[in-house]
């Protein structure tokens, strides 16, 4: 087991109507009473940046709920942010907190409306341009306290550090990250999820298990625990994610696969495990070209991704998710004693459901279906290798190799 | 699921030679560096309150290590805590920290150390007697920062909100807790449990199976995701102990069992589920009365608890932890369909072997072998209904169904 440091400071309020929370959590929360402000000489009410997309929020309530809860308060808006957040909203957004005192932002949305909050209330306190805290994670210095409020089950950056901006002008999709991103709060009402469209309930759950995957297939470092937690989100994920589909407001399903969002993805399955993810380097890259929906992206290269690094020596870790997650030869106690041949019709058996999985979820499962041809498959592959460093993934691939995989995804 | 709120601020350091950690976190975490002091004048080093057991961290080096990593500090020490910890040592650690005007508690130990230093935390800001918020912890204000460095796998308390304190002049062992008491880093190693007597090892393994079990064995609230991961610490705890006890400086081993201890009580193995624990109630009785090993008692009650309870309204549960920790029925993929007859047998033997396992790791699993006998039975049946609610639990209990418990364990 490796070293690790594990920090996640979010105070989580879960459940039904949790945005009654809100008004708390910016009194607790915002950087007056954080003491971010240094000597306070008089308390005022906080200004508030409310950070969202586009008008479902509006349709469904929540945008009314939560100005409802932020009453009193002094409040800027940054809105119209789309998937795969670009770079120009958080210029315009660090900027709105600079002319406009702001104390709080707070986050409706997913992944892209967290994400673009987290480096916004970077840009709060820094001087230059947002872009230059996206190719340098260290010019990130004071950061504005975050809340957010969640809307989809998918991205996990509720609970931390790390944040993914796109700059279309240069074709780049790249991560950023820091402790003090970390948001402060986070609602995550699963009754939020109820109106979501199915394929962005399929959608998300496939970034939630590429999440838990990319943590899951690791070189072996004997972190027991951590790889049977992510057992637990994978099956979870599997059980749920037809619920939800047919029928959309059943709370069970929502409310599992939202709290299964969560900790795929606030460290807590990277606990001991090390080494470098694979999958979404390379979505990363169909986003950056072709603004493609991410979980989408990630459910059609990752079975492909499987099957090409299956091999003698990943067929173990392979068979260990079939029988653990699948149970396949679910008989066995263990599959230690299995020879590699049995451990392979187990492992390509696993790699077959996961795509039968994401399949039947209703996610178009070829590149060709969402339009993308072979003519910038090289492209994508260079530039994956360009902006990743993959030598030290599962298996370590090549800008050759990238290839090959997108290939087997047309 | 019920609603939930998740909120463990730990800062957590976990691996060999995290001890080099210290400094960093007491100067990061001190009162002063958090702003407790109200307007700091001047900085100053900070003043540390050092708690400890016995002489054991002396002769394994963690006391040097410590002090080292403390140089410059002023320190003062309270020692000598001792299992079940008593407020005559709380009373003396909060005199302690007025006196000294200390600005972090340092606890080294396991549970008992840690609890005692939360309580001294809180004590050092309180005018009254500490037994008071023991009591009633709404008399709990502010709490000194606390950093707590793990010396054995059994507890949870280094990042959780609980304390639980003896008072051998009333025989009560009582729990309190507050948010405040949530330690603000712990340093978890676990090359610091390879010299645990073996009986340590075991004992803290029941203590983080018992853990599990109070939070894992809760009426249905649809908690899928919560369930799982306690299945996981369950199978952990199986597949490490012995091989911990066999190889005490295993480091994997070790690894494994200090992480599944602190996952076990941070609160996240009751995310979604509520309602009372039993074991450990009917357990603080025993400590109480007759000052045993918190584990011991624990490893001895429980399979006879469960054995007690085990009816046509529980087995379905007690059949799940036999398929899915046990993996007995393993070719099943889902046990929904059986009969009550099917299940009652699957839920034997998950209690036969939870008993069969803690008598393999060496636990004496009679109360006769640990010297006590039936005169005091009805007593702590009474003060265990006494001081907790049960009403709430998985299965309610009487003080004839605690006595009867009990008495199935002599």
């Amino acid at each position: 087991m490796l070293d690790f440091n594990y920090y996640v400071r979010t105070d989580v309020r879960f459940g039904k109507g949790q945005i009654k929370s809100l008004k708390e959590l910016v009194a607790k929360y915002n950087r007056q009473s954080l003491g971010q402000l240094g000597e306070i000489k008089e308390v005022k009410t906080p200004n508030v940046l409310l950070v969202y997309g586009g008008g479902s929020i509006k349709k469904n309530g929540i945008y009314n709920d939560a100005l409802e809860a932020l009453s009193g308060c002094k409040i800027c808006e940054l809105n119209g942010i789309e998937p795969n957040p670009k770079i120009e909203k958080i210029r315009e957004g660090a900027k709105l907190c600079k002319e406009n005192d702001i104390d709080i932002v707070v986050a409706i949305g997913g992944g892209s409306v967290i994400d673009t909050s987290k480096v916004v209330a970077a840009g709060a306190y820094y001087d230059g341009d947002p872009w230059d805290m996206v190719l340098d994670s260290n010019k990130i210095g004071k950061v504005l306290p975050v809340i957010a409020i969640l809307t989809i089950a998918a991205t996990g950056s509720e609970c931390n550090k790390n944040a993914v901006v796109s700059n279309m002008e240069t074709n780049e999709k790249l991560g950023t990250s820091s402790k003090e991103f970390i948001p402060r709060a986070a609602i995550c009402d699963p009754t939020y999820l109820f109106s979501l469209p199915a394929i962005q309930t399929a959608a998300g759950t496939a970034d939630i298990m590429s999440h838990t995957f990319e943590q899951y297939f690791r070189k072996d470092t004997g972190a027991y625990l951590t790889q049977s937690f992510c057992e637990s989100i994978l099956k979870t994920c599997i059980k749920y994610c037809p619920v939800a589909l047919q029928e959309p407001d059943n709370y069970e399903a929502r409310a599992n696969l939202m709290w299964a969002s969560t900790t795929a993805l606030n460290s807590l399955m990277s606990c001991g495990t090390g080494g470098a993810w694979t999958c979404h380097p390379i979505e990363h890259e169909l986003s950056a070209y072709y603004d493609i929906t991410h979980g989408v992206g990630l459910a059609i290269v990752t079975p492909r991704w499987m099957r090409y690094i299956l091999n003698k020596d990943t067929v173990l870790k392979f068979a260990q998710y079939g029988h653990n997650v699948w149970n396949i030869r679910g008989e066995l106690d263990s599959i230690d004693g299995l020879s590699k041949g049995e451990l392979s019709i187990i492992a390509n058996e696993a790699i077959n459901r996961t795509e039968m999985f994401f399949k039947a979820c209703g996610i178009p499962m070829t590149l060709t279906e969402i339009g993308i041809d072979d003519s910038k498959i090289d492209l994508m592959a260079e530039d994956t290798i360009k902006y990743n460093d993959l030598s030290n993934a599962f298996v370590p691939l090549t800008k050759e190799d990238i290839s090959k995989i997108l290939r087997m995804c047309l």
